[in-house]
């Protein structure tokens, strides 16, 4: 392991006969690693929401797979309970795609193993959630590069080590840029309704020693009108072949108020992100959840004129955007050049 | 009563004989209202923020001396206990400018009393109220005028019947304009840290029959992006003389996007709040607050690398700002004008 990797906080620790999943409901007040010896026990721990963030969800369901080999194989029909675990795993969180992509890649070694399976599978996964980290730390140091001089970010919601194989994809970029010396201060946005950035993200930067700061979501204009920010740096679920990026909700709002500013805004995400089918962001649907993540409880029962509207994501257009990084490269202004560079 | 304040929530009832309090600590779960019937009593619901919003602490205050002179007259020192009370009122909440401004009318009443004291002073405690209630009314209807067709609009914070006389500033303007039959939803922030917007905004305009809905602060800019709303109506703490607004932390954000979405952006605020000896808002200082409001609590003793950085207020410059509506009078476009229109 380099000493990049020991740095960061992990989401999962994989011992060779076991995972360890950090259970995130409940940080920061409690650090408990809950360990997984079958692959039912790793589908709940997805399901329950235990380890989120898409890449991070993918290498744990890999595991699931190898864990589901070591408790059936040999047995004459082992093939079989694997595929039941694999669809079982698959059920585990029906929208992560990178979930189906890991379980694909799993399902095919299954299909024509070359060697003992256990050991094949085994291998399979370790590269799965070695390629992811590698790809975070690529990101990272290309991002750094971009970030240059700049002193202070703010990023929003958690793009970091506990969303994925380790490291992160905005935080790797502030992980590499506050290595190398210049960066010294990271805010971070409370992002309700969740507060992933209250409970993982100030807390992930902490453990690496990195200096964090919260903000209310809604103190972000003013601490750019303070000049306490260069930048804005944050994650994506899903970039368009434009360069539109769908993210967490407020992303688009920070976009916006970065532009009066004169503030930066810098969007980092591994290319499994681009959806190059999508020719802008105008396709994508915004999933719109429950009113009770919003709502005072003493609401829901009670009046129907009190409502809520919760749209999980938000869409920036390419034109707000300073750059988009990747682990195969960056595209600077990507609102005059699109993604279509990036893409094999 | 007119039927305007029937529709209305009230922070606070006079019985001729006692104050009633409703305690906004436990809204919206619980809806409570403490008798008191003496100035302690009063002076405790003050500083212990059973009641808030500066015009309803100064009311409170007021029918807090009355108390104090029904316990005291004719007790030979009368006078002086009544001045003891008035003092300790004083106290209860040292920075609410309208606090002060109520308890010196009350005073000069009090050294000069021109007839039987408790029957004057009751006079006057009830026309302060009524007046304010009165400043409120005659700004909703002007601020409803200058809304006029506007279907949707987003409000921050309280700065409703909860934190005035009753009918509020700017919930008096959208209570204005929904009963004209145009403004058909209103959106409330939810406005981190204190979550005034979800305790108080939806629950009060509910309670009137005007449909609320909550969203996340940081989910405005997608909802003026939606095209849902045609205005935003705030109240203000602070109006210098050129028009710059300081008000709620979160409320020069929700100015910025609206600029650029050609959403209005309308601030209602009784004439006391303008400060015409602050040429413009830059030399108004930023209050912040305790990290405590933002961080949760296991951080507090734990980590000195987790911060939080929680400004109360921000301050919106006057050319962000559509409208200024006070009971005085309107001013359109302030960036272009200034205020001092409307100084007397």
């Amino acid at each position: 392991m380099s000493d990049l990797q020991q740095l960061s906080v992990q989401a999962l620790q994989w011992s060779g006969q076991a995972l360890k999943v950090l259970d995130q409901r409940v940080l920061p007040a409690t650090i408990t690693y809950d360990e997984y010896q079958d692959a039912a026990g790793v589908a709940e721990a997805i399901s329950s929401m235990r380890v989120r963030g898409a890449p991070a969800i993918g290498i744990a369901a890999a595991y699931g797979v190898v864990l589901s080999a070591m408790r059936h194989y040999p047995a004459d029909n082992w093939r079989d309970s694997v595929e039941q675990d694999i669809e079982r795993l698959a059920a585990s969180r029906p929208t992560a795609v990178n979930l189906f992509w890991a379980l694909e890649k799993m399902r095919a070694l299954l299909a024509n193993p070359s060697a003992e399976p256990i050991t094949t599978l085994t291998a399979l996964a370790e590269q799965i959630h070695a390629e992811d980290l590698a790809a975070n730390q690529a990101m990272g140091e290309r991002g750094a590069d971009i970030l240059g001089d700049a002193r202070a970010v703010l990023t929003h919601c958690n793009a970091g080590a506990l969303a994925t194989g380790g490291y992160g994809t905005a935080l790797g970029v502030i992980r590499s840029a506050y290595r190398r010396g210049r960066l010294q201060q990271v805010y971070a946005g409370e992002t309700r309704p969740w507060l992933q950035g209250a409970r993982l993200t100030v807390w992930e930067l902490a453990q690496d020693g990195i200096p964090a700061t919260l903000i209310a979501d809604s103190a972000a204009a003013w601490l750019m009108k303070s000049g306490k920010i260069d930048w804005i740096v944050v994650g994506a679920d899903r970039i368009t072949a434009n360069g539109d990026v769908a993210n967490k909700i407020g992303t688009y709002s920070l976009a916006v108020l970065a532009k009066r500013h004169g503030v930066k805004m810098m969007v980092a995400a591994p290319s499994s992100t681009f959806d190059f089918s999508l020719e802008s962001g105008d396709s994508i649907e915004i999933e719109q959840r429950s009113a009770q993540e919003l709502l005072p409880a003493c609401y829901l029962q009670a009046d129907s004129l009190v409502s809520a509207w919760n749209p999980v994501f938000d869409v920036t257009p390419a034109e707000l955007i300073s750059a988009i990084v990747t682990e195969r490269g960056a595209v600077i202004d990507p609102g005059k050049h699109g993604v279509r560079s990036l893409q094999i």
